[in-house]
């Protein structure tokens, strides 16, 4: 399965297309494609600032023109924030990485144009295009760099791809306490607390004790859980002194 | 609704700091804290950096400590890449959007910690947070620098409580062709192409022609491209006049 090519027309900066490679490489992207860049290529500066991904520069392949730079590819998103009067599909971007999904998924390439960092795409540029793909923003500041249209562009396609889910996988030192543990564990405290009768007055002892249990199980205690809260407990108590307070 | 506050612990470069920011406005997020940066503040270069979103950054609070910068708030997210070895939940960035706009909803005011940019959060800062949000990356190339790590978390807020369309509409200048101007059309052009043995050979045509009907059904015409196609195939037509061929 192909991923979408990155697709840089005319970008400005080198420092921006090494960033674009890093955001790349993040998400699984690896075909980068420089139309026209406006210093030349190759360009020093872009490898310090691709930050490790200088695998996607050496392998950036370079066109005179947007025609050019599209010509194999069976389908392609314009990314752009302006309406631009033309009658194509708009995604937004998680919408956009569905279609290069199934796209993908058919064997079909496809490629995703990106313009200048100053003024985007041109309206030959759009028109070139299968789909426009703009990325929902805050009307108040709508300008996003164009390394960071790549990112996103980037995370939506790993997403969907990788199924998602945050790369950690949570730490479980300690299996759930059984049943059993979490009740011993309750008759203890509560045999101590009623030893200086915390649970008072003795009328509301029993919804006293069910909200006190009920904090206990919101925790979903483990069994290192029960034993941590029961030596604390013991600890308080001072079984062990002989040093028990009981209210009138 | 108060959306999460985005607080940087101790970061290093003003520029990331301003960068931050207009991260920040891009996605309806306004209040930024800073714990103890490496530089001071205020400090030249965030602002020129952050290319607009000065607001986000005149507006900042400035603390000593993460915990003084998050003790007004009702839940805490702590933003990493590593397994900390923390009993804590851990959510990808679209979860944890989830989870803010729940808590906004309730009232409740939540912040997300941004570590500095070499090292990350510390093991103490992630253990004042309820949660983790770790970002799905490749994890052939796993590091996302900090602006991105607030655009990415920005983007998912945005997305939920904006509903997440593409903030452009299409461009509809014409509305659908009517079935009757679509039978219109495919009489004439069929004529036409009839008239110049086209679906040929004869035993063909029904089957040619049902083919060329699906072909217009799937560009779901407007009535503007209805009469643009009429024209062009008239003039096709005009322009052979006299010079009609008709295969034996």
């Amino acid at each position: 399965m192909t991923p979408p090519a990155v697709i840089l027309v005319r970008p400005q900066l080198a420092e921006n297309i090494g960033m674009c490679a890093r955001a790349m490489m993040n998400f699984g992207l690896s075909e980068m494609r420089l139309v026209s860049p406006r210093d030349g290529w190759p360009k020093k500066g872009a490898r310090q600032a691709s930050s490790g991904a200088s695998a996607v520069l050496d392998n950036a392949k370079l066109f005179e023109t947007t025609e050019e730079a599209i010509a194999d590819l069976n389908y392609v998103f314009a990314t752009t924030a302006r309406e631009r009067g033309q009658m194509k599909d708009i995604f937004a971007a998680d919408e956009g990485a569905q279609k290069m999904q199934a796209l993908a998924g058919e064997d079909a390439r496809s490629g995703i144009l990106f313009g200048p960092e100053r003024m985007g795409l041109s309206n030959d540029d759009v028109a070139l295009a299968d789909a426009i793909i703009s990325f929902p923003v805050s009307p108040a500041f709508t300008s996003i760099n164009l390394a960071q249209a790549v990112l996103l562009v980037g995370y939506e396609w790993w997403k969907l791809i990788s199924g998602g889910k945050a790369p950690i996988a949570p730490t479980r030192t300690s299996p759930p306490a059984t049943r059993e543990h979490m009740l011993a564990f309750f008759d203890y405290v509560e045999k101590e607390l009623d030893a200086v009768s915390f649970f008072y007055p003795p009328e509301k002892r029993e919804v006293m004790v069910r909200n006190f249990r009920n904090i206990w199980h919101r925790l979903e205690m483990t069994e290192q859980d029960v034993q941590t809260m029961r030596g604390a407990v013991a600890s308080l108590v001072g079984a062990r002194q002989g040093t028990r307070f009981k209210r009138d």
